[in-house]
């Protein structure tokens, strides 16, 4: 713990989520110098964040010789009500470069850091609010993405449109919460249990229930019992019950989201996941781009620590 | 356990589903003379099914002095591939005056019983099963019921089309399942917990959610995560997060069974859940005609249980 910090330490960005948390020692050139990981929030409710997040980057401080503070930008849920501390929601439509200039200061008992939490975005018709994406989406436009419709898959799958640097509206699809709950704990579970014991999932049966969903939204609740159904009197392989369901659920949320045919959509997020939703909008006719989403993390904290140091230096002004 | 048997005792039904069985001693004049419960399926799969039949029922056996075994006629999910024997599935369209003629006998080490597993049905397009509900289906055609469309709410609510006494077709909402695994297993919960600790439901959020749901049902995937939005922005009741998570879940379901303006339903079930849905067919304009689920059970057992009698006897002709 007491080795030298990583060359060139300017500041920390800590993407902070449900599961996990991932720390990136970033360079004064802008590159990661270092990165570390730690618990995510869930398993740290009503504990010691501070505590987890020096075990996570303690050993890049021991030797810091910085004149101020080192600052911290922390986005995700470490800033919702069971995080470290709540952070604000921005109403939109919102201009994203605003979020620098609304970051919460945390009181560290370490006075080497100065901490902010980056805030969500919140919209009220119809009511759905943000923690986390909103950073993703400033990585996205600070590397110039021009698409209008943003999806950033994953347990809540979000869906925002932009304007210029304003994020207009949004909606959030429990899809990934969703496909978990009823391939893991509903009665689908024994068909995903069913012939091999490997975790992969058929093409053909997630294209054909994407269309069948995409066309037929309002069969959704029927079309999940269907599953179970066809894995008894079939006795088909768990696979084909898992591209089933997982082409249902994403099929229902792109009819969902009145997709204009033609649009380009960027896809944010974990490769494999992005895919199967690049899969999915391809089935339905629209040109999905998948862009990374760590990197879109790594930018919008570089973006928002920017808008920081302007806001700052304004302050400092006053 | 030495006790005699109930007076007129003529044979015995069993109600068998996941979570519960219910016995009932059935006298020759056609009421029900005595009644036991016991363990569901899900507790036994692998185990000693007919012990804990005979656990329930052993009392009425004590004195038995009939000269052959005593029928008795199982229904549900006992005959899942799960429960005691696999019963047979028929196909639909489906005569229900056939059920009695096609059971499955279960051969026991007591033979003071001779027990028959009553078959489930099966649908090949879309594919669906039913187990239990078909034995309600058949009470309430022994009674007369009018209705050309009935509603058996549930785990997994079945919806089945009648013409005559046949099933015509049939189809599956697992809207009870996923209200349980919305309501306490996901990031919904957190918002249901909210405000004062009872279990109520607010009306006009119910009502709300249904319609919405019903006139807007690819909707769905997005309205879910607004139950928690609202939760967090307004800071509501958790009442009103139960009440417009089953009116979305219900709405939904209504918009895929392709109701007909006009239309009769009958409900069969649990009252106070029949009645949810009576409230939501108003809502969508029909009217739900609320049927006691225990009652179609017991009437669909005896008249089973007279084809049963009626088909042992030709099988003693031959």
């Amino acid at each position: 713990m007491d080795s030298l910090p990583p060359a060139g330490l300017a500041w920390i960005g800590v993407d902070w989520g449900t599961s996990h948390m991932r720390a990136y020692a970033m360079a004064e050139d802008g590159g990661v110098a270092a990165q570390a990981s730690g618990p995510g929030m869930r398993s740290l409710v009503g504990g010691d964040f501070e505590g987890a997040l020096l075990g996570a980057i303690g050993g890049w401080l021991g030797g810091w010789r910085g004149q101020r503070p080192l600052p911290v930008v922390l986005c995700g849920m470490v800033g919702s009500r069971q995080g470290w501390q709540e952070a604000r929601y921005l109403p939109v439509p919102q201009d994203l470069g605003a979020l620098g200039g609304a970051l919460t200061a945390v009181d560290t008992r370490d006075k080497r850091l100065q901490a902010f939490l980056v805030p969500g975005l919140a919209q009220h018709d119809p009511f759905d609010v943000m923690r986390g994406e909103e950073t993703q989406l400033a990585g996205y436009l600070a590397q110039d993405g021009q698409a209008d419709l943003v999806c950033l898959p994953g347990t809540h799958a979000k869906w925002a449109q932009l304007r210029g640097n304003r994020v207009t509206h949004f909606t959030t699809a429990m899809t990934g919460e969703l496909f978990e709950l009823l391939s893991e704990r509903s009665i689908l579970a024994l068909s995903m249990r069913q012939g091999s014991a490997d975790e992969g999932m058929d093409a053909q049966a997630f294209a054909d229930a994407v269309q069948q969903s995409y066309h037929a939204p309002q069969g959704l609740m029927s079309a999940l019992f269907s599953v179970r159904a066809e894995g008894l009197l079939r006795h088909e392989d768990g696979a084909r019950a898992r591209g089933r369901l997982s082409g249902l659920l994403i099929g229902a949320e792109l009819a969902g989201v009145r997709l204009c045919a033609g649009r380009r959509v960027a896809l944010i997020g974990e490769p494999a996941l992005c895919a199967a939703y690049r899969d999915g909008l391809a089935l339905v006719g629209l040109d999905g781009e998948v862009m990374d989403g760590r990197s879109m993390v790594l930018a919008g904290l570089a973006s928002i620590h920017r808008q920081l140091l302007h806001h700052g230096l304004r302050v400092a002004e006053v």
